[in-house]
Parts: structure tokens; sequence; C-alpha cells
């Protein structure tokens, strides 16, 4: 299967992240509130619009639901439903279709438009699946010999993180304060981080509920689809306050997720298989098929007023644990999932130095800097730097893009009076 | 201040949990959903349908806000909101109120009802803030020496739960299954939960929303109200999965909270002072009076068809932190708290060792088995067993109770084939 044809041209371009393969869903400012919108070359389709003007029939006899602005109700109505709309939009888009006349007057120029929160995110649970990202973390605060957990091969490691903090691409990013413990010093100080970071991950949209276990197969399914994930990470108020029940205040300042939930059934022809198990998983975690996905991804961080840099470059393939597989885990010990649950892929580093998912194993742990194009150096982040993710799967003469993931870091707000010391 | 008189008699009585003077908000079953009401004496005033019918005004200008069957809309509108309906209430029900007639008309009996969610919960946080618990716990885990975390007593240690989970006293909670590693095995099993706890809390309800930092006089003034709050916990499960990240799957099964919210009002009468510092907070945490509750708690088991027996008593003013520390660190980062977060104390023991909030402690890790009245032992829960919590402060001829806080444990679910190893 190669490129879809689209009457919108510029899905056709060559490189385009949006060909009529991909109908990635995302949300969009729209008269003082947001519209649902399907990106399509570098226009959006306006969905809510075409759902109020009865142009399509998104949920047939249940009126319209896209009217609160996000897809959360559309996700909610099950696989049945996505796969209608996905094959009404593809034919309604597809180059020769009647409709074309009718449909361009929805077409809004992304370059016009603030993007909005795709979904209403339940709640946010973050793993730490990555074999390259949990073996360099290690190294740096174990060794080498210690630097994988002894659990880490037998169970996907999460924690649940901050649902509130969740914010779309775009959104600024405020510096966090926080205790933290010099090496020298006996007593914390509340400070701003110092060691503010980036982590590179691939998000997994709940899109079905669940009451009591499931299996892996059945995780897949209820996954709708992905988004690009920034979990931004205070790494030296990690340090002070991991132990011993993992981060908190470290985690919580952001986590900002790309604008376009690319559904699953875009990715399919990019299934790829999980590594080769280190130690056999426990039968719950048995994959009956390939679960992760070839997905290029980079990182490019750009200084205030200046050019971005490239600073890393990975791919999905290189998890070890699959989004079905930790959703799968999740449900275990009987926790309910619900419709707009996120689950973070954990940190996605590859194998080689450039490849790494966070300045923390880039600078490795500071003490090399990353050079950037006009010289400067990066051993964390600055305020006035914009990190930009990014991602594609690439198929024969067409594109899955995800678009881009962006957030600037503004300084520490001022500290209060009753805070200072 | 006395015991304020209802002509609801039964609110009177000596030892009511619901005297006129406490006036906690509870959800209960009604006609296919939910009604919002008040507790009083025995019975509930049915709030839900007081406002339908036009008796009371809860929002001017806002319509029904209590058709949704709990009160989360209602907490949303902020303390005027909150004191407004209090005194409503307190004057409808007092004795001598000469709406007493039509108002018995929306009495119901508490015995005649299943309570449901009082409130939605938006998130779940959960403390680790009692020091006789942090001091017993990390004695079994890493010696009398370093009992503590160095950072315990800088830091009100939490992290992040799982809001999908909280379920309302009386819902059964199943007994989990998880990887599980025996002391002299290399490998983990996946089974049900061995040594399966629970935790005695206390929740404190987010009332108003934050952006940015709070101080912790602001965070109290967000709090609305507390609950009793069972932290249901797999010890073996938590203690393979915990590092590095902290407790996930060990505290996903089900968190029971008490069916009424005790608003902050009632309970400024029993306002007490954190203990003595051990070493100095940092500004930030500095409290502006006493943010701590004189209530005194009792945890009582009922093994299937069998009697309670009361196997710890303590009081909520042994925490270390209180819940307005608690939420004011949490703020620290710029995480934006909501309407409807639940905060957990964090397990409430006392320095006695009757006064230990779970099992752990009780039975020293199962070294020194609880025996109950009939003569069985419990290391920890069985199959069957009724966990209860009960919680009141004692006034001056009345008491502000918290009525009880019940589960009772279901055997494992079947295991699925594909989940067979």
């Amino acid at each position: 299967m190669g490129l879809e044809r689209s009457w919108v041209e510029s899905a056709n371009a060559p490189g385009a992240d949006f060909p009529l393969n991909n109908l990635p869903l995302g949300a969009f400012a729209a008269g003082g509130g947001a519209h649902c919108g399907v990106a399509i070359g570098d226009s959006i389709l306006d969905v809510t619009r075409l759902e109020a003007d009865g142009r399509i029939e998104i949920a047939p006899g249940a009126g319209a639901i896209l009217g609160e602005g996000d897809w959360t109700a559309f996700i909610a109505r099950g696989p049945g439903t996505w796969a209608r709309l996905r094959a009404a939009l593809t034919e309604m888009l597809a180059e020769g279709s009647e409709d074309a006349d009718i449909l361009a007057a929805y077409l809004v120029a992304q370059a016009d438009v603030a993007m909005a929160m795709p979904v209403r995110v339940s709640e946010f649970t973050d793993f730490y699946a990555g074999r390259h990202h949990a073996t360099n973390v290690g190294t740096m605060f174990r060794g080498p010999e210690n630097a994988l957990p002894a659990n880490w091969l037998s169970i996907p490691i999460g924690y649940n993180g901050r649902a509130s903090s969740v914010v779309v691409s775009g959104t600024d990013v405020t510096r966090p304060r926080g205790q933290v413990k010099d090496a020298d010093a006996d007593l914390p100080r509340f400070a701003p981080s110092a060691r503010f970071d980036f982590e590179l991950e691939l998000g997994a949209i709940v899109g079905q509920p669940s009451d009591g276990m499931v299996s892996v197969a059945e995780a897949d399914e209820m996954i709708f689809g992905y988004v690009l994930l920034n979990d931004w990470s205070a790494r030296d108020i990690q340090a002070w306050e991991y132990q011993p029940l993992g981060p908190f205040q470290s985690k919580a300042t952001a986590t900002s997720i790309g604008p376009w939930i690319v559904p699953k059934a875009a990715l399919e022809p990019f299934r790829v298989a999980t590594p080769e198990r280190a130690r056999a998983l426990l039968a719950y975690l048995h994959e009956p098929g390939p679960m992760l996905y070839d997905i290029a991804l980079e990182v490019a961080l750009a200084p205030a007023g200046g050019r971005e840099t490239v600073i890393a470059r990975t791919n999905y393939r290189e998890m070890y644990y699959s989004s079905a597989q930790q959703l799968a885990h999740h449900t275990t010990s009987g926790c309910p999932m619900r419709v707009g649950d996120l689950i973070g892929s954990g940190t996605i580093s590859g194998p080689e130095p450039d490849a790494r998912g966070s300045l923390l194993e880039l600078s490795w742990g500071g003490a090399s800097p990353v050079t950037l194009e006009a010289g400067e150096t990066r051993r964390f982040l600055e305020d006035g730097d914009t990190l930009i993710l990014r991602g594609a799967a690439e198929g024969d003469g067409y594109r899955i893009g995800f678009g881009s993931c962006t957030g600037t870091v503004r300084p520490a707000r001022e500290l209060p009076d009753w805070a200072k010391d």
C-alpha cells in the first residue's frame, strides 16, 4: 500500500506528515472554544462543524458528539465508531471525491490556529520501559553492574503521574521550584530546578474501559492511538524526593503531548516486535504479535532567538515493553482503566550516544555537555529554550507523521514572601 | 459550644455521629441514580429533592446544581456557597424550626439506602506523613538506625495514586493478583496477594483549584472537608515492584472512602497543632496555626460470619504533616490542583503497639499475628474479612462522627487461561 491521494494537494507532497493514510485527530481553538479536526496536508478538516451542519453522522442516533471541543466522547464509542469515521473521512477526502467543493469550505490552515487538548486526560501513567534508558540512568546512579533493578526484566515498571499537569504542545512550561539538596549539604534548599530536563516518549490513548484484568491482545484493542509526549523532569528535585515512594513533584510541572493523536489504524503497516527477551516473561505479558511500531523520532532544541539543533534521533522500536504490555500489567491488580487514560511509554533511548531521549543521558548527568549549532552548550535546559519532538513512520512513498510537540521553558515565577527562608 | 439541638430527635442522642453540629455531605442511591444528602441523626436529608422542589436555593442564579447525584458542582462553587448552605441547613434542621413538618418528608433512613460516591474524585494523591508509621515500616525494612529516609523530616513524602480505583464504603474489594517474588526464588510468580492489608487514613477533599504555588494557609482554605480512607495495599506485590519508582499495582486494587465528607467547618473546634519539628522545615511549609484535628480513630476486623474485633485505636493528631502542608507541597512544582482531588493523609499510627494503622505494623510483618475475639489470628487479611474504620471528634456533649468506612475482601477472580504460566 502506497500513498493514498487526496484532493487536498498538500497531503500528497513528498514528506508530508499528514497524507490521507494518516488522518490524526486534534482539536483547535475556534470561536472562543475548540473544535475537533483531522489533519490533512497543511490543513485541518473541521469535523465539529461538519457534524453540526449535518454533513457527517459520527454516532448514528446519538446526536452531535463533538460539541465539547475534544474527541473524548467519540473515542468512548469504541472501535466500530472509530472505523466508521475513518472510512467516511477517507472517502470524503480522497482524490475524486464528489464532495470536494463543499468540504473545501471546512478546511482551516494549520498555520492559522492554535491547537488545544485533543482528549480529556483521565489519568496519566508513566512507564520506565526503555532498556537503554533504564541502563543509562542505572549506570549513572548505581554503576554498570547494578544498572537494571532486579525487577526490571520481569515487570514493566510504571508509576502514576499527574493528569492535571498534562498540556498540549505549544504551551509554555515554567521552570519549577522545589526542594533540592546539594551533595555537600545536610539540609535541602527551596530553589528553582537547576537540572530541568525533557523526556522523549510516546503516549498511548486508552480508548475503551476495563474492569478486571485484560490480556495483551485485549489491551492492544483498547488503545485508540498514540501521541508524542514530553515528560518534563526536574532531576535535582527528583534525586532528593524519590525515595522511597517514587517521583512526585519532579514530574508534576508539566507533561506535553503532541497535538495529533495518530490512530492505531494508521500505524498498522509499521508494527514491529519487541526485542528478544533477556528473561522469560510471565504468561500474562506474552504478546500475540508485534506490538511496537517503527516510528523514527527526533528531539531538537532551539535556544531563545536561535536556530534549532537536533540533539537526538531514535526509534520507538527500541522499547523493551509495548504499550499493550504496559496496559495489561496496569490491570493486573483489578485497577479500572478509563477512556482518556494516557500511558507514557517511558523515555525512548537507542543504543547510540546520540540516540538518548533525555539531557540527563545525552550530557551523562551533566558531565558531557551537548553542543548546539551556534556553539552554545547544554547540560540541562535553560530559560528560553524551546524543545521540539518529532516523529514519523516512513511508508512506501508516504509517511505517517505525528507533527511536532513543542514547549518553551519560562523562568521560575517570583518567590512569594511566605516561601522565603 | 455544646450540642446544637435538632428537631430530628436521633441527632440529639448521646454518642450520635451526626448531630446538627456536623452536617456531613454524602450521596445515596435513589431512583436508579443517586441523590445528595446531609446526615442528621440516623437519617439523611435529601438535598437534591429539596433543591428540585425549590425549597432551597444553593447557588442563586445557577439553577439546580445537585442533579448529577454528587456534591462536586456544589463544592466547586467555593467557601461562600459552603457557608451559605451550612447556615441554611442549620436553620432548617434546628429545634423549633417552622419548616420541620415539611422537611420531615425529605428525610430518608440511613438504614434503608446504599451510599454512593459523594464526590467525583479527580485525582488521588497518597502521602506517607505519619512518623510512627514511617518509623515502623522503616525499622522492619532497614533497621531502627535507618528507619526514616533522609528526606522524611523535610518533605511530606507523597505519590500519585489511582483515582479510578477509589470506591465508596460498602464496596467489596477483590483480592488482587500480581507479581510476587519469594525470598528464596530468583524469579517472580503471578499469584493472588498473600499479604493483603489495609491502611487507616483520613482523606482531604480539595474544594478549590490552584494554579501555581500556594501557602499552607491558602491550602487549608482550599480544603472542603475530610473523609475516612482505607488504602488497601498488597504488601508482597509492593515489595517486588516498588523500586525504583514507587508503589503502583500494589495500591491500585481499591481505595475505600467513607460515605460522609465532614466539612472543615464542623471540625474547627477540634484543631490541634502538628508535633514539635525534629528538624526545622523550609518556610513554604510553615503553618500559620493548628492544622491537624483531634479525631479519635479505630479499626475493626470482622471475619466472615463472625463478630468484629477492634484491632487498633489511634488519633489523627498523631500525623507529622497536616493535609494543608501536603497540599502546599503538592503545588510547589506548579502542579495544578482541581476540585475533587483526594489527598490521603498517609497511615495514621500512634506510638503504642495497638495504635498501628495497618496489619503490616500490627503483626510486625507477619511475625506477631493479631488475635481476634473468637481466637482466630491474622497476619494479613483473609477472604471474607470485613474491615471497618470509624472516627469521631469528641466535643462537649456532642461528637462529630465520620460514620464508618467498610469493605469486605472477596477471593481473587479466577485466573484466565492466557495468564496461566
